[in-house]
């Protein structure tokens, strides 16, 4: 007979069948919204199924209410949907096991809990005793022999501690306190003598090393642990969400170990009848004789049910029926084909078709569209698994002509493998090794670069938080090796400004007088937004950057303006505010036209004035055409 | 003894080892290249295992080279990595059965096989008989029991053509045609009386309602087809391709049954080392004892290996090795995580961040900044699959405020599914009882709408294909609710239009004489895109839009502009061809000043130039401004 351990002050023990307050806003499921009907509909349909058995082996499990139901969807992001009797108390009973066998993981190893314990299906049924008869392992950790296998592996300082740990584990995962039920509990002890067998035949054959009695109680106490549905879908939207909780952000479980836990409850999850589970439901799951199933979509979500009725497996009925619906219904099994393999690469340009936002001068725009088509931007999106970097890598692979720069753009990606990481530094080794330059925009560090290498020859190359930055980084290289070999634009006074270009000489001097010079240090504040229509403003030497916060919360350039080039004129002519702050970005000397010597000028000099606006008008058209043009390239069939 | 069946002549006989020529040059892998770089890794590691030993129940399997080896990965979009021995021929023995079964599911139906052949792994070896001892059913189709029901029931018009409608339906899954191997026929037909025996017990428990003979004879036929590494790796890829051949585009099975033939794999196909093979490799899976293994990642790819030296379970050591090689280092578990269900929503925004590129008046503008934010547009992206629908819908139901426009954007999404469609209809019949219609962007109607209702009250609402005419419909709905109600535009004279305000009296009567007065019919083409300055254009009555040829093939628009507005100024100003065509998208009165005239108003009335050309400034700044917050706005962070 197993010896009742004294129970540690902590555990509180609630009466059976009572309310659990859940804790926590977010546990509140929807009572409206079109998933919230489609789980209504589901629970009325299994409703209707009263046939099975409530379990009887101690006569707590047969005093439930036999229509008790509970349906509840939890998504990996904690989003909680659920019917009927969500909060009903019940025992965990083989729910626990693939929760003690983590446990067990995480304390011993992979390998040493595998010496003890095998992962393959019995294809019998739970009470099995199913020993390997040659190593005498347990067959796998989900028939009882396994689980109080597992129980026994679990480390702690005493009985009762050990016990606690695998209690604390269960309230990880179910992201609240979950109680021992004293009542279930101590009828299993009294009548548990299979199990007891069980784990006397484990300690003989050397699998089990401490005393079978510790083993088997802790194997009691965990079964007999009060959960509610609710709980069950959010311990199996924690396995789904990776081991970690989605409403606490705890950790219960490494990811590795979720992995494990959810190929032994494939294969031996629901006893013998597995292979029609996975046939026909396809999600990792387990059941218990107390009623409760919990199945887990990996990745997505974790679904939990409550009707105490059993089949002839000791599964419940409508849990059965109802995973059945859901999986077919929301079409969640596991291995239903996707082609979220196909989509990894969004967008591929050349910075001929979308250049940067630097305004270039006509000479320098004669050389990027001859040679621009050396320069691509290559936009990926999805999960970079092995798969979507297979299909991204090929595709720049496959680029023909001469590339002599390329950006990967991996904003837009989610989750990045290992495997993914090692490929695109392969790619760029490879590319670099043919004289390709390659950058990322990758503000985030998904790959894993923090810093962007300066040294032309390191292979990881240069990273950019924003796609302008890095259009503007290809624009450079294919200057440099296709253009004259060239200083920076050299200074203008304002007579050699191409506003005043064409004038008569002497009107071009008359003009000049009336511009003021300023020299501001590199990042000054020239105009902040909002300001009022200040004068017309035209570089002389130096480059201004008009910016803006995006939604990302950085701020990036609306445009960069360099020597020869003007601005202010739309707020001149239009007489409205600023719309963006404008900032020196290297040291800028500047001529300004003073609005009132703007207007007048009309009266005094109409010739002047026209030849002024007529080049404004150009440099006006000329940027609305860059900018549609950049949209046209960037939005594709906006 | 089974009986040897006259073979038709349609079976080439190929001698045992021959390098068989593939068909197709899609068939060649790569040589170079990251991929190919990580599966010749794998394939070298792999390489000094020579451990295990031959199959020799048969001299024919005993008699191939024991070092013969090749790793081959088919992607499901058709491309195909592999090393070693890709085009050396051996017989596909057990990894047949998933491909009679599912046959045999085609012809029969998934409920009639299920009366004959369970789904249970079970756990003892492939040889074992295992029948279940109450229905008398095969435990699975991968044991040979299974398999040889499986083979009894596909149908034909004799034994003959039952047995070429294996061997062709294996053929559709390799994209070539595959030959029966004589000599491993003759073998196994002589020695295989343990198959015949299986095939006597199953005729007498009524499994089998053929001559048991025929049926043990058509299993040992589909066992002794030869295929290559490469032809394996097809015929994974086929099944990650959702039944249909990535290569010749054939379909080999319906979707719900690859469903069914995974899931049979995954929990049975590796015999009793089922449950090792999910934990450590975790992909649906079939051996055989010719040296065999193919496994496949659903929607993603197959991998197959050839090498003759087996374990104890009767599996390829080299291919277990190779398997577990690849699914750790590619990270092709079909358990792992992605993060896949959270990045349904791309980017949701109002019209007023982003209009659309019909350029409105100031009085509709005020009205758009103004109410503007409750017309949203949401563009989603990955596959729509139930998790990602469920944030779709619950992104959108979490919007607050009034919304009375919504335009779901679905082109960048993948693969949707029926409860995607139906979740996304019900939002909209939703949205529709708040007052709130709802469109699409879907131009290649993957929700299934073909036809845009024109009703307002039709739950469905309009389908567009491009953002820009479904920003345009928000508009029209929040200006007819929000705007005085009012007619079109009323048609302006010449000296009324807005280009010409402002000017005193006699001016403006004098330059309106200048202009010549055009109309055109709707989609009549005003100005080709190249053609040189042809004047200064200005709208009496009606539209014309610009419009290009984008990267999906669709012509969109560029910009629409209306009554009031002007066009040509920058191919004047410039001395540029213009770089859009121009047409009419309604009946349009036009008026017209020529290059000529144009240019010697300078001379003529310069004041009269300055006025013009200030107003022509401002609409050139207009455009820029309003194309640079389209950018900012869509683009984001560009």
């Amino acid at each position: 007979m197993a010896r009742l351990l004294d129970l540690p002050d902590s555990v509180y023990i609630p009466r059976y069948g009572e309310r659990v307050a859940p804790t926590g806003e977010h546990l509140t499921p929807p009572s409206s919204g079109v998933v919230a009907r489609i789980i209504d509909e589901v629970y009325e349909l299994c409703r209707g199924d009263t046939s099975g058995a409530l379990a009887d082996y101690i006569p707590e499990l047969a005093a439930v209410q036999p229509d008790s139901f509970a349906l509840c969807l939890a998504t990996a992001d904690g989003q909680v949907y659920g019917s009927g009797d969500l909060d009903t108390a019940f025992t965990i009973q083989s729910i626990s096991k693939p929760f003690t066998y983590a446990l067990a993981l995480a304390d011993r190893g992979t390998a040493a809990v595998a010496e003890r314990i095998d992962v393959e299906p019995s294809g019998e049924p739970f009470f099995e005793i199913s020993l390997d008869p040659t190593t005498q392992r347990p067959r796998n950790p989900m028939i009882n022999a396994g689980a109080i296998t597992a129980a026994s592996l679990v480390t702690g300082h005493d009985a009762a501690d050990r016990f606690e740990r695998i209690r604390r584990s269960y309230c990880r995962f179910a992201g609240r306190d979950l109680r021992l039920n004293a009542d279930v509990y101590a009828s299993e002890a009294r009548t548990g003598y299979r199990n007891l067998a069980i784990g006397y035949l484990l300690r003989g054959a050397g699998i089990i090393d401490i005393d079978p009695d510790e083993a088997v109680d802790r194997y009691f106490r965990q079964c007999s642990i009060d959960i509610t549905c609710r709980d069950l879908a959010i311990m199996a939207a924690t396995l789904a969400n990776n081991g970690v909780n989605p409403l606490t952000h705890e950790r219960a479980l490494t990811a590795p170990l979720v992995e494990q836990v959810l190929s032994v409850m494939t294969t031996c999850g629901m006893y013998d009848a597995a292979g029609d589970w996975v046939t026909t439901v396809g999600l990792p799951a387990k059941s218990g004789v107390g009623g409760g199933i919990l199945a887990v979509l990996p990745g997505q979500l974790g679904i939990a049910v409550y009707s105490p009725r059993l089949d002839a497996h000791g599964s419940s009925v409508r849990g059965v029926k109802a995973c059945r619906e859901l999986s077919n219904r929301l079409g969640l099994h596991f291995l239903h084909v996707t082609r979220a393999a196909h989509t990894a690469i969004r967008a591929s340009y050349s910075v001929a078709e979308a250049p940067s936002r630097l305004r270039r001068d006509p000479e320098e725009l004669a050389l990027l569209r001859q040679f621009g088509d050396r320069a691509r931007m290559v936009e990926l999106n999805g999960d970079l698994l092995f798969a979507g970097a297979e299909s991204a890598v090929r595709a720049v692979e496959e680029i023909t002509g001469d590339l002599e720069a390329l950006v990967l753009d991996v904003r837009e990606v989610g989750d990045v493998s290992a495997i993914a990481v090692r490929m695109l530094e392969d790619l760029q080794a490879e590319l670099a090794a043919d004289g390709c330059r390659v950058a990322l925009v990758d503000p985030d560090a998904k790959l894993g670069h923090l810093e962007s290498s300066l040294d032309p020859a390191d292979p990881r190359g240069r990273v950019f938080i924003d796609r302008d930055t890095a259009a503007e980084w290809c624009e450079q290289i294919i200057l440099e090796r296709h253009g004259p070999h060239r200083t920076a634009h050299a200074a203008l006074t304002v007579a050699d400004h191409p506003a005043l270009a064409g004038l008569p000489a002497d009107e071009q001097h008359r003009l000049a007088q009336e511009f003021e010079i300023r020299t501001l240090a590199r990042g000054e504040l020239v105009v902040a937004k909002g300001s009022p229509r200040a004068g017309l403003f035209l570089i002389l030497d130096g480059r201004v950057r008009m910016s803006f916060a995006a939604r990302d919360g950085r701020r990036h350039r609306l445009i960069s303006l360099s020597t020869g080039m003007s601005f202010g004129e739309i707020s001149m002519l239009l007489d409205e505010p600023f719309t963006h702050d404008i900032h020196a970005e290297t040291t800028v000397r500047l001529a300004v036209l003073s609005p009132k010597r703007f207007d007048t000028l009309t009266e005094q000099a109409p010739e002047v004035k026209v030849a002024l606006l007529e080049r404004l008008a150009v440099a006006a058209y000329g940027q609305a055409d860059a900018a549609v043009r950049a949209l046209a390239a960037h939005g594709g069939a906006y």
